[in-house]
């Protein structure tokens, strides 16, 4: 019965031409028109066009292949169908630019092969996936292929007949619509980044179709679903958040960012949605004009393009915490078209294009028409990113980064320190952790995901085991880790349900740069509150990162806190015993992927650690008790898969009773070739580092540098107001400041 | 009574000019008055001039400081003297080509000060060294301090009155030589890079002062010494060469290289000895161009520097054999003032320029002038490496390496093996290991030395203990490990008296190219015999690496053969038992460094492993028979210091009776971005290896493709002669080749 509807439908196919009204989702007639006038003035333009057509010819060239669907990431179907929607959607753009039919035939007649292929099956055989797709293991993936394979059919939709378009609405397109939304409402109604792309891939195929019914459902969500709470997907997420009563494309950007333009998720994900954000809406403006998609939250989803920006390290690459693979950049597709999307549709802003500049290439719209025309005029300037605080949440108020910047000599040094939203199924327990750069190179890494996406002899290119057990577990981040158990008890729901407290976030002074944040949700019965400070000061090489990692507990408790510091060994302070046989560390928690490589017992005073990293030095001085033991843990253990990086991790553990405070500084300074062998300020110059107060009230720590200079940096630690004054007496002498931190210059009082 | 004579002295030291007979060592009046008169016209050398001066200025700037002698390597005494004789000949040219007399007076005042300083005391108090120094704590440096001065010194020689030069050469530069040679024979009349660089000291400042005793004894020797052969150094290299009955600079042309211009101490020390064979050999070009230096050996010194620049990956990083610090490159000084020596003094060979071209500077001397020149009217064109033999010995009949260079799509695959002499102290127990590269970057990597070189937190800059016990080792290396034991018993006189056989060296066929060697001496009774050939098939999508190691011994044996890959592995046909808990390998002979992470029992067949690094995939593909082993190691182990990287080491362990061969082909395949996250080719397309006969004749392997591509590779192994014609029948199959190997296509065979 199938079989006969098939081959009745596929004998109205013929090509003949309708009154044109297409396209006009991402193309439209008279950006096509603008395109084929003054494309060839931009060098940039043409250089993309020419790059993709090379691109398409030579995939068309090796015929069409739409096999039936089998593997996992990273295997033959899968790669196949995955390039077939990117050559597809690139196909459009040539069909519509050159005008060159075989174009336009090679997508009908893949379209084709796809309606013949959909009803032959129900859905993709691997079961891996809370959501299984059809031509791929998972919905996300059918979804993105919709997506880029609307703006293809949209390219064509005049050029084949109305039968032809009859046949392949009814048969692929509808079907598959209905495939990713009301038969999967798991997927298609959270709040989540792969409901973005569910919710853009029904809207946009709506949009092609004239098809409202698609497109309100796109907007707004499923009216109904008998979703519960407690269902979860594959990451341990949960498919309805706490309190959550709107679903579809308008939901994902009123609760998936900030006002600021932060996504939950994190840059990764954030990276990834933005294509179908900034792609439907595109359409939506095109289409649905009068629903002003990029005024919508005050312009929110261009803010969110300057967000991901601003999320990057010197070379361009997202900050890798929560679930991220790291090397994402801002050289992605998906950023492509953001940084063109933002110009065109924000405020043509000229700094943009000095990442356009970067990129090499522009998205083929009119989008990237008019950044690379713009390019062409512009006096292009550095695109500067400033230090900066993101709010978390809705309305802003849950929580946030923050991002400080600093430079010294050429170099860019990066903070990035986490207080937002767990961040949903791909967030890690890592309240109150940091990453550090030095331009481009982690000092201080987070270690991203235990992933290697689309490589498929690693778990099908999927989440690894170890993404769970290390990758996200505490032990795995640079924050506080008490008695060696995961914050929320490794739960993602309850870790949903808090957020940091931003306390400090201030940028305004050159020289000292401070982010503060509290959590008292983590563990029970435990206030955590970190402050980092950079301090930019002559007397040191570099600008230095003062730590100040306050607990406030009852009872006694074991305290770890690790440093994923990234580099070999130099020197310590105090004297590793190396062991002989290597145990790990512990039985779970991620504490079961470490090795014991060595420890040492500390003494009262500063304790310094030196290690090597690409050619500088770096010093860790941090201020030590009796009771502290410092160990050198190596990543690696219970790995059957060799599935971890042995990346080094320094702990430091202390068993104590009551509040405790970690004081540390770091120092980048020296340098090293092995060309010239020759190597510069190999030593750190902090003589010292010392606790003089540490209560509800105020932190004061007092440094010293090997050259006779002193400082003593003072905080108040419950008043953050600008205003406040406070004043302290400490071992007769008197600290007075306005506002809650302040670094005393202190050497001239020693001499 | 000391103290009255320098008063004396000093009295007499007045600036006024003499009768003008200098510079006459590096730079001559003539080449002076042209660097006047064209420099200007060369960009490169007018960058480099000015680079030069801002350098010096700043130095000068901060004052003249001789500091009495205390330090080791990268403290600051040692720095300091180190810099000094850097800028005093650096300001030497500047004085010269810019008139400015600043500079002359500056490198007066700082003479005079040394000259002060040099009778005060005996040796440097540090005792670490065979030959303690003066101003540095082994003679070697205080040698380059006085190659780098006599430069400064015949710049000014002039410039000061003949009681000024005769304070300064009979209170500082006299003893200075003697103390140099014939108070320390030790360190002088080696045949050794130290000894090159004390005969290049002595001899120029000989030269300067017209000393010609000091000439003498330079170019050939002490007459007399009461030297033993049983004397070594620090690196347990001996002083005497059994039979050594030469020494001075002649003798280190004569000696230590080969007819091909291989240094047998390899690369790395090449580099460092290249410096004062060239610029000694300058001075006597200029000042006794009778002796034909650079015709000497049939222009052995140029040979040299191409030696070297052949000894390079495409990044231009010398080979790391032996000890060698990894990064040294052709970006080094030594090479800069070598490459512009080869042109002028060699060929003017304007391959050549491309090396200058990259460097981005010349030595600012005649003969970097006329590089700089040369290169403003060259067409400059890519410098090419060939595959190449190396020879070893100064008759070249003592082994030596093979280069096998072959490309692919943008990549340049390098390939050496290595079947030299030892190399004497700084020589590694590694005959037959290879070292094998992906453009810059390392598929199989050398460890290279046990040393971060003048980093003084990591033992004073100088060689580390692991040095001895890790990286000389055999199991350090990729070549058999008998018995656990290494190489001649890891005895450096022992290694000394031996050398490879070179079987085959075959770059002729583009497509098989063949590296094969043999050593029956490294251990007692046993037969080694490496054969590598890189294969480049259109069935493969790069060239394939592979690797036949026989081994001819009696009586039961174990066999380790390591492999030291880089990256992380991904997937194998075996079975890996990873520990719970590790432990090391051994107690000895560099065992005791690595840890046990897993291990695994083999099958008969063919076993892979894959890995991934650098975004390239990697498979090797093995002969395994069922009582053979493979285990996983980790370097780090017995690392008090945390000296070692963590570094994985691959090892197949067989235990076997008699005669064996080691059969593998190593593949470099696929793609990965971590930006696109598309991969490409991740699975290796072997499908099987297998040997077909092993024996005192010949060796037949067979191996497949996954299409089903067949072939058989025939080499054999007592008979190397070009034209010999050979004949197997193999399981009823007729091989018939001429020449030693041949590589047969089966495919259509198969059919």
């Amino acid at each position: 019965m199938k079989a006969r509807i098939i081959i009745f439908i596929l004998s109205c196919f013929s090509a003949q031409f309708l009154m044109a009204q297409h396209p006009s989702l991402i193309l439209t007639k008279a950006g096509v028109e603008q395109m084929r006038r003054e494309g060839t003035k931009s060098p940039l333009f043409s250089a993309s066009l020419n790059e993709v057509q090379k691109e398409v010819d030579e995939y068309i060239a090796k015929g069409i292949k739409v096999p039936v669907p089998k593997d996992l990431a990273g295997g033959y179907t899968h790669e196949q169908h995955k390039s077939n929607f990117l050559m597809l959607q690139k196909a459009g753009v040539l069909f519509q630019v050159t005008g060159n039919e075989d174009y336009a035939r090679y997508i009908h007649e893949t379209l084709k092969a796809y309606a013949l292929l959909f009803p032959t099956f129900d859905r993709h055989p691997s079961e891996r996936s809370y959501a299984p797709g059809k031509f791929f293991w998972q919905c996300l993936n059918d979804a993105n292929w919709l997506v880029y394979v609307s703006q293809a059919y949209d390219c064509i939709y005049d050029w084949i007949s109305e039968e032809e378009r009859n046949a392949l609405n009814s048969m692929l397109f509808r079907p598959m619509a209905d495939f990713l939304s009301v038969e999967t409402p798991q997927f298609f109604n959270r709040i989540h980044n792969h409901s973005t792309w569910a919710n853009a891939a029904v809207g946009m195929i709506g949009l092609v179709m004239d098809d409202e019914k698609l497109v309100q459902r796109a907007l707004y969500g499923l009216k109904s679903s008998d979703l519960k709470s407690t269902q979860v997907d594959n990451d341990g997420g949960s498919i309805l958040q706490e309190g959550q009563e709107e679903a579809g494309f308008i939901a994902q950007i009123d609760f998936a960012f900030s006002p600021d333009g932060y996504f939950t998720e994190g840059p990764y994900y954030q990276r990834y949605a933005m294509y179908p954000f900034l792609i439907f809406a595109q359409a939506l403006a095109n289409k649905k004009p009068d629903l002003k998609i990029f005024e919508h939250r005050n312009g929110l989803l261009i803010k969110a393009v300057y967000a991901l920006l601003y999320q990057t390290n010197s070379e361009g690459e997202f900050f890798p915490f929560n679930d991220a693979q790291k090397g994402m950049s801002v050289y992605s597709r998906e950023l492509i078209t953001a940084v063109s999307t933002a110009f065109h549709y924000g405020h043509k802003d000229e700094a943009l294009l000095a990442i356009v500049v970067d990129q090499g290439k522009v998205s083929l719209d009119d989008a990237g028409l008019e950044a690379a025309l713009a390019l062409e005029k512009a006096n292009v300037k550095p695109f500067v990113k400033p230090s900066i605080m993101f709010t978390d949440g809705p309305n802003g108020d849950e929580g946030g980064i923050g991002i400080l910047r600093q430079y010294a000599n050429k170099d860019e040094l990066t903070l990035v320190m986490k207080y937002a939203k767990h961040g949903m199924g791909h967030g890690h327990f890592d309240q109150l952790s940091f990453l550090y750069y030095l331009n481009g190179d982690e000092i201080i890494q987070d270690y991203g995901a235990a992933r290697w996406v689309n490589i498929e002899q690693k778990s099908g290119g999927g989440y690894l085991n170890e993404n769970k057990t290390w990758a996200k577990q505490t032990v795995a981040h640079n924050t506080l880790v008490i008695n060696n158990a995961s914050q929320f008890g490794g739960n993602v729901t309850e870790a949903d349900k808090y957020h940091g407290e931003p306390y400090l976030f201030n940028a305004t002074d050159e020289n000292i740069k401070v982010v503060s944040a509290k959590n008292n949700q983590v563990y029970k019965n435990t206030g955590l509150h970190r402050s980092m400070v950079i301090i930019k000061h002559p007397s040191f090489e570099n600008p230095i990162l003062l730590d100040l990692f306050r607990v406030t507990a009852k009872g006694q408790n074991n305290y770890d806190l690790p440093l994923l510091y990234q580099g070999q060994l130099m020197k310590t302070s105090f004297d590793f015993e190396v062991h002989e046989s290597m145990e790990k560390l512990g039985n779970s928690d991620g504490y079961e992927h470490l090795w014991n490589e060595a420890e040492a017992k500390l003494t009262k005073g500063t304790s310094q650690m030196s290690w090597f990293s690409k050619n500088r030095f770096y010093t860790q001085s941090f201020v030590s008790t009796a009771k502290d033991k410092i160990i050198h843990a190596r990543l690696g253990a219970t790995d059957p898969e060799f599935n971890l990086r042995r990346d080094p991790i320094l702990i430091t553990r202390r068993t104590t009773t009551g509040n405790t405070l970690f004081a540390s500084i770091l120092e980048v300074h020296g340098a090293y070739s092995t060309v010239s062998e020759i190597a510069t300020n190999t030593y750190s110059q902090i003589q010292q580092l010392e606790i003089l107060r540490n209560d509800e009230q105020y932190s004061l720590v007092a440094f010293t540098h090997k050259n006779g200079g002193s400082w003593v940096f003072a905080i108040s630690n419950n008043d953050n107001a600008a205003e406040a004054k406070h004043e302290v007496v400490q071992n007769g002498e008197k600290f007075a400041w306005k506002g809650s931190f302040h670094l005393f210059d202190q050497s001239s009082n020693q001499k």
